[in-house]
């Protein structure tokens, strides 16, 4: 199937300055872009994460390219280019492949992300997307895990929890905030919450060598984390809390720079949920005490 | 088991001075290199492009390393980076992703490559490992399969046929000897041999709009396709025309360069095979007349 269904891709992408040379030959020529480069990977796989006999193909297409423009977004950066694997079970593999091309160029389009090639394979085994996500920040000024200060203010985007309902197949990858971000505050670090607000945060403040003191009533939780509590028999802190594939970002900065942030525009879709303090670990305050929190989320 | 060996990794991992955040963000931070960027990704499945109950699983690792090697070596290009994703069957994961690695961390020592990222998860199927490899090139003069121009010399590198009794698990990528041809010489078209000589000169020539006068007596039959040939009952001939996972280079250039390189000290690993011609197709001349061949090889 390759040759001719390459040939059908080479149609359906469009061209786009960043690519000098796509699809069709040993690799891809790529124009260079200012600043370093950044690069991440996310495999998504029938069966572990998406359900090909519930979900459309496409949406699984679609989650694959959300998923890395996720990270991206979370390293503070541009994505502009992209390189999409598919193993695909032997029988119907075409339609399967342009299936789910359908939403990878749909986020495309929608992320202006070009894509420069990639690999098709047919196997015993279930649909597999791997992406390789390309795209650029300005020398020295990407988003770390590792960033954080102490007395930052800890931000969360959106409401979390309760994605397993459907939203995870959809996310929002938080591009557009990131970009606003950039230009109107200095973010110290980010992180994406793809396994849990508390495990991902856990992980950005081992990284950065800080705790957090967590403001617990403030969590921004999700319609879908209150819905799905109702049949799980969990509360929708507990979801919001160690939930999974919520994709959004969790940031760091100065207070100054969080207030000027939940005041811009941008500000109603973001959630001040505490601030970092020089003791390592998840606390919150119960009275003058400080009781400690366990992170919890999807271990893989 | 992905933190855990994630960590693990991390302590494997030679840093290398292109990659400025590695593993353990949610993306890697690469030095940018001067010129073009050139990307490629390769994927390999046990039981399609490998049989793990044959092969030691180090040499799966080496070999996605080095088709991806061989891609960028057909671009004139210097590979820098890599993202290694790997899709490991639920039991002993951890113990196969170890064994993967090894011949994964060979080759980028070997090659002066940095993992700079990646994905690891694990399913119910094959063993699948898929590589985006990075690399760079000066601006405008990326070795295109469609460079090639009318009286070029067609030069391949070393000898062809029957890697499948073994060769195709350590295949040497061409990233030496492009890289003195790309000093001595102006190659006007490259592709790597994956799929067959014949297969991959024949997309060579459709992509370039010419065609090949054969000086058939003249390819280089692998010993190993002699040897092959006395199982399959097919000649050497046939099976250098042929088989696939050379991963030998094709190169086009002026009969002058040609003469230049091989006579230069790299000579001894090319051979002159044909010339290209205006007339599209694969010919050979028998006489005073121009007869057709048929390119063959493998198709996916």
């Amino acid at each position: 199937m390759e040759q001719s269904f390459l040939a059908y891709l080479r149609g359906r992408c469009r061209s786009l300055p960043q690519v000098a040379v796509g699809i069709g030959d040993d690799a891809a020529v790529i124009t260079p872009d200012s600043g370093a480069l950044i690069a991440c990977t996310d495999q998504i796989i029938d069966g572990v994460d998406f359900v090909s006999a519930e979900h459309a193909l496409a949406d699984a297409g679609y989650k694959a390219m959300a998923i890395n423009l996720s990270d991206i977004a979370a390293m503070g950066a541009v994505a502009r280019s992209a390189l999409v694997t598919l193993a695909l079970p032997k029988q119907k593999a075409t339609q399967i492949a342009g299936q789910v091309y359908e939403g990878i160029l749909e986020a495309a389009e929608e992320f202006q992300v070009a894509i420069a090639g990639g690999d098709l394979s047919t196997y015993d085994g279930p649909l597999s997307i791997t992406i390789t996500l390309l795209g650029h920040v300005p020398v020295g000024s990407a988003w770390l895990r590792s960033g954080a200060k102490e007395q930052d203010a800890v931000l969360v985007t959106g409401n979390v929890g309760g994605s397993i309902l459907g939203r995870h197949l959809r996310p929002v990858p938080r591009v557009a905030l990131a970009a606003e971000l950039r230009e109107l505050v200095e973010v110290h670090a980010a992180i994406d919450i793809s396994d849990g607000l508390s495990l991902d945060l856990d992980r950005l403040c081992a990284a950065s060598g800080v705790g957090i003191e967590f403001d617990t009533a403030s969590i921004p939780i999700h319609d879908d984390a209150i819905l799905l509590a109702e049949q799980t028999g969990r509360s929708p802190f507990e979801h919001a809390w160690s939930d999974g594939e919520d994709f959004e970002l969790i940031l760091t900065m100065s207070q100054a720079d969080a207030d000027l942030a939940l005041q811009s525009s941008c500000g109603y879709e973001l959630t001040q949920i505490g601030k970092t303090i020089g003791r390592t670990g998840l606390w919150k305050r119960e009275g003058t005490k400080l009781v400690r929190l366990s992170p919890q989320g999807y271990m893989h």
